[in-house]
């Protein structure tokens, strides 16, 4: 493990200082080999990676970099909270052309260091290398308490299916970036979703406190597939009712310029980082339980008996889906719509 | 988090199967958002990330999939251990060209299981993504006693400096391979050390124990590199005896065949894996301590007031060293000598 590259590049004080000023239950180790961490009595350690690779799941044509910075964290962040984990530090692996910008590597760094400050998850460690692509490997670790973390595995039928916030914002505003847009305030919200996704940290430590939540995931790769993998892992069906969909703000409009189907971009377009998690029969209603979060929940569907993902139109039209969101083997960005 | 990917290949069953069969304190998340541990009380959890980049740390010319996966792991093992940690769990993120040999594939997946397997650290999770190169980064975890984390900062004037193991093996290794010398017995068993590096897992964690070690750090970047780490975190010098270097079996002769200094590769070649650490003046010889940890270990030298490496040459020659191995920006995978 070793950070200490970024340090010829004159950052390396930055990070021991930001990271150092939430350490909290960590040792920072940036110039150790590896970061030591003392979890709190009572709970468990949730870790995850995620990689973002230049050409396939960004280019600087459509991001800056501090944008890529925040998004490398907040993807890895939006794991942990679909896992019901607050988070508590992160590790960066940086694979840089030897060649690469040093006013982009810091912009990078900058931009992960803000997003770790505001999550309260400080940089504790990492490696810098060199490489043909830029790529960036962040491992985040997070707590929940003993035994409360959620999985993907838990739905039963007769669940209902919550979304958080709204969707189809990201895959619209990648779309506006490819298109070269112009850059209204609406496209610019859209782009922005796309460039810094905000995913809701705080709802999942408090969805993992409710006896009521069966399952939980992010969307990542789109409500599709996102859908489809707790439909697969709890050996049930999700169905979706296309109408109840939270479009994002601006997405109706934006899509019809472009000749696109907003609903498609919602259901299918990935990156939008909101929670989807299924709650028992009895839970509260989607609203209420928003409002104890403070966070917008939309009741999307039902889990069923059987398997996979099934939309229903407003026509009363059911459709099975196959996930057509985001496949990390096409080496385009483009959310997949074929 | 998405290892699903891999699944696609036929893998993700051996995966579950692997990791399961030794998840211990892990909930295995292999198909889930993040992995989930739970740490034992009274201890630390540990972490560490190192990437392997095509090109830049490894060739398929030079190296087999196999021994590939292997390293992967191995190189975070081995911080783990100078950190006095005994493994626990580690996650994959597997970058790929999207043409990539599927034989390849697997061949990096059971080198990396098949060792995990050896040191008792599952594969909990991972991500899987496309790239232009193939880029390992393993994060791996693991415990140590609370507070008895070993770092690089403890060294004091006075203290002794001992090794594990032979140096200089990787590196002749590696000029073999690069210069396709005869695959003799030597010459294999040198190759050896560079393709698949065994380092000494079981040290650290017994060393950790031990309150008259003060520092420690594994030999990845050469020996010339390492010891100016903790001569740096320390704020003290160290004293290298080059007469004292513990050779690799067949470096000598090896390395004057090919016209090379063995005392350089053994200072400066990296990659050997082994650990370097010091101890209080009142320690046990390096023999008696090595029959007690049951590993070879040497004294090389001594910690002094001051800063940076010296080394002292038979002839009574000190010099002050700058450290000449592995530079992580170099875009070769030879060890610096110029």
């Amino acid at each position: 493990m070793d950070l200490a590259a970024i340090g010829e590049l004159g950052l390396i004080g930055a990070i021991r200082r930001r990271a150092g000023s939430r350490g909290g239950a960590w040792r920072v180790a940036i110039g150790d080999d590896a970061a030591v961490l003392r979890p709190r009595p009572g709970t468990d350690v949730v870790a995850t990676t995620d990689a973002l690779v230049e050409g396939v799941h960004f280019r600087f044509e459509t991001t800056d970099a501090r944008s890529l910075g925040h998004k490398a964290l907040a993807v890895n962040l939006s794991d942990l909270g679909a896992m019901g984990a607050r988070p508590t530090g992160c590790l960066l692996a940086l694979a840089l052309p030897p060649a690469a910008d040093p006013r982009k590597i810091e912009g990078v760094v900058a931009g992960l260091l803000a997003e770790a400050r505001a999550a309260g998850c400080p940089l504790v460690g990492g490696d810098t290398v060199a490489s043909p692509a830029w790529t960036l490997v962040v491992t985040a670790f997070g707590e929940v308490p003993a035994g409360r973390a959620l999985g993907r595995g838990g739905a039963r039928p007769g669940d209902r299916v919550l979304v958080t916030g709204e969707l189809g914002g990201s895959a619209m505003g990648l779309r506006l970036l490819q298109g070269a847009a112009p850059a209204t305030p609406r496209n610019r919200a859209l782009v922005r979703r796309h460039r810094r996704p905000r995913p809701p940290y705080a709802v999942g430590p408090r969805l993992a406190r409710r006896s009521f939540v069966t399952a939980a995931i992010d969307l990542s790769d789109g409500l599709s597939r996102d859908a489809g993998h707790v439909a697969r892992e709890s050996g049930v069906r999700l169905d979706v009712h296309l109408a109840r969909l939270p479009l994002a703000r601006g997405l109706r409009a934006a899509a019809r310029e472009l000749g696109l189907d907003p609903l498609a971009l919602a259901l299918h377009g990935g990156e939008d980082y909101e929670l989807l998690f299924c709650v028992r029969p009895g839970a509260p209603s989607a609203a209420a339980l928003g409002r104890q979060l403070g966070v917008r929940l939309t009741e999307v569907g039902g889990v069923a008996r059987g398997r996979g993902v099934r939309t229903l139109a407003a026509s009363g039209e059911a459709r099975v889906v196959r996930g057509q969101g985001f496949d990390h083997f096409k080496t385009t960005s483009a959310p997949a719509e074929e």
